[in-house]
């Protein structure tokens, strides 16, 4: 549990801004319905193409054909909840990456955390959580509100190495500093911008990037670490003068802009 | 039925506007697909917290640890309609103020209204519709036009008044002017701009809106019409030159700026 | 199959556009979750007034007091499924006019197809999908990706007519140039821009245009060709220099102005 951070560097993250681009994958959301928009122009606006589909009789059959997918447990119900089983179970099966987005687990709302440690045990790629969800995952009382998290992502750091060795996966726990960690490795990144937590799906929006970016990827630790950076980097650069309306349109603005902006900073 | 009818003021409007942004009550919303994004975007921007749980195994526990619920049953569904009814029940048994959002009910759609009159026996904090809606609630036939009123909301006052006497509680019916009556008190909001009833989701958000400013408060009926003030102040100052869409932006912008605002006028 | 193209003018597209203004229809739409909305606002900015009732308890009485049908297979389940078959079964049984948009049909989503073809049973007015979609109703195998063809629309332009002789209808693909065809002629219509496929729901909300614009309609072949011009149309009028989240923003600003802009361009 010693293990050493470091800083995620812009020149580390631009092949992998490029590669979404050039590569176009297709992504499987199954996603909650509160940000189903706004995350399917998010991956639009990095250069992957997203898919809903979510019909317990589709979505195996669909896994199959995409790049990677994202499971988002926010606004699930007990369909959904089989559709979710379904395709991350097949995801294993064939070998596809995945992203586990496991929103507001924890003691108070039992029915998505039971279906959110089966889904544990199909292996998720990567976990992205806020500091309450990641210690909620080893069993920690954490302190959240709501969807949000009242904890700091550095006292869940250590919750979050012990996920990644837990099940064999990356974890991304995101907040004012952004940790990922395969366990071995842990990449910081820092900056973004707090309008981020006040509007909503940007959390979840994250996740789909990270589903994007790993997606035909050979380093998914560097590749996960790079689209927390992308979006903060967005969030920096994005107005904030305005108010929050113009400023989730400019994060969008920002992130369909971005390949130029991190090739001039280099 | 011959009520004095208050105009409400800016200065009353002003402490509940920062009641909210100091107080960032968490808010349950059980509400229609269409407006799920621009609701939680419009809680965010005057500081209070969404969260969208609709899991008939999540409802009852969620709401216990909320600040106040929103029931609106614009898409209801038999499985909606049964978390619906579940959270409305729990709500009132451990007295979180509600607010009941009756989408379109009426002649025309019988499921939607038979659901609304089994969560009126839930005693909802306040009831927020056009005056179609209201007027139907009391069973009288009322024009409208899918989802849209067609009687002013003067023609709705009596039946607002009425409905208010007869649940017990506050009856908010918006309009061109809108007017949030207790059934003895009845205060009227002029002003807003024709512009909202060009973007959907404006009557839904405020009805969310009302739950927000209703948390913790003990003068709900000044509380749930400070709600309508600020929905209508935004609107005011949201730009209408660039078109529609630059509309809705502007008043998530004008929300989210609004503290000062008010201040400035006084 | 040697039938002769014509391109649709602005002059013919003009009054179509005034008269969903006029006549303010009711679309009803059971679209998906992605795009509600989107679609709602998109409808709103070009005079329409959208309403979403889904329940299967609802629709058939619902289908009955609209102007049109909108059904979108997007995010299909079985409940919803339900809700389709009986509101087209419906539209067809009272002579309602609606659109059918078949989203990713084809040999990997199985369930959704099945469906379609039982909806083309419910004679729809008009089918509106992108060439891979089209190609696939016909039993063509078509590339695509997701949600997106991989196909020129000049390439199903010929699947185009057989459908539309095959189910009596009007068949509208849509992609860099949009031909709309009941099997005698064909309308064309270049032009719009790319940035179109970089935002999500522009094709869906496109099909909820088109149902807008055939209510009341007794040319449905122009008016459904309208439609395609005038989201081409504003396509090109869109700022596309901000960015893609301004873009689709500015692309609802130019639906909501559009009335003048057509008159001024004769």
């Amino acid at each position: 549990m010693s293990l050493t951070t470091t800083l995620l560097l812009a020149e580390q993250v631009s092949p992998f801004i490029k590669h979404v681009r050039s590569s176009n994958p297709l992504v499987h959301c199954i996603t909650n319905d509160v940000v189903q928009n706004f995350t399917a122009n998010i991956l639009l606006a990095i250069g992957a193409s997203p898919a809903m589909v979510v019909a317990q009789e589709e979505v195996a059959d669909f896994v199959k054909v995409t790049d990677s997918l994202l499971i988002n447990v926010g606004t699930i119900e007990k369909s959904s909840a089989q559709s979710m089983l379904l395709a991350a179970r097949t995801a294993m099966l064939v070998d596809k990456p995945w992203v586990l987005d496991p929103v507001a687990v924890g003691s108070v709302l039992k029915f998505r955390t039971q279906v959110v440690h089966s889904l544990l045990s199909y292996h998720p790629t990567v976990i992205r959580g806020n500091a309450a969800e990641i210690m909620a995952l080893i069993g920690h009382k954490a302190q959240s509100k709501g969807v949000d998290s009242q904890e700091s992502t550095e006292s869940a750091l250590t919750a979050a190495k012990t996920l990644a060795d837990q099940y064999q996966t990356i974890v991304a726990v995101t907040g004012a500093t952004d940790y990922v960690t395969d366990g071995k490795q842990v990449y910081s990144i820092a900056g973004g911008d707090v309008a981020l937590t006040k509007v909503t799906g940007t959390g979840c929006s994250l996740s789909a990037m990270v589903a994007a970016f790993i997606a035909n990827s050979s380093d998914r630790l560097c590749a996960a670490a790079s689209a927390c950076y992308m979006m903060k980097k967005a969030a920096e650069l994005a107005d904030k003068q305005q108010g929050l309306g113009s400023f989730a349109v400019s994060l969008l603005d920002q992130l369909s802009l971005m390949e130029n902006i991190v090739v001039k900073e280099k």
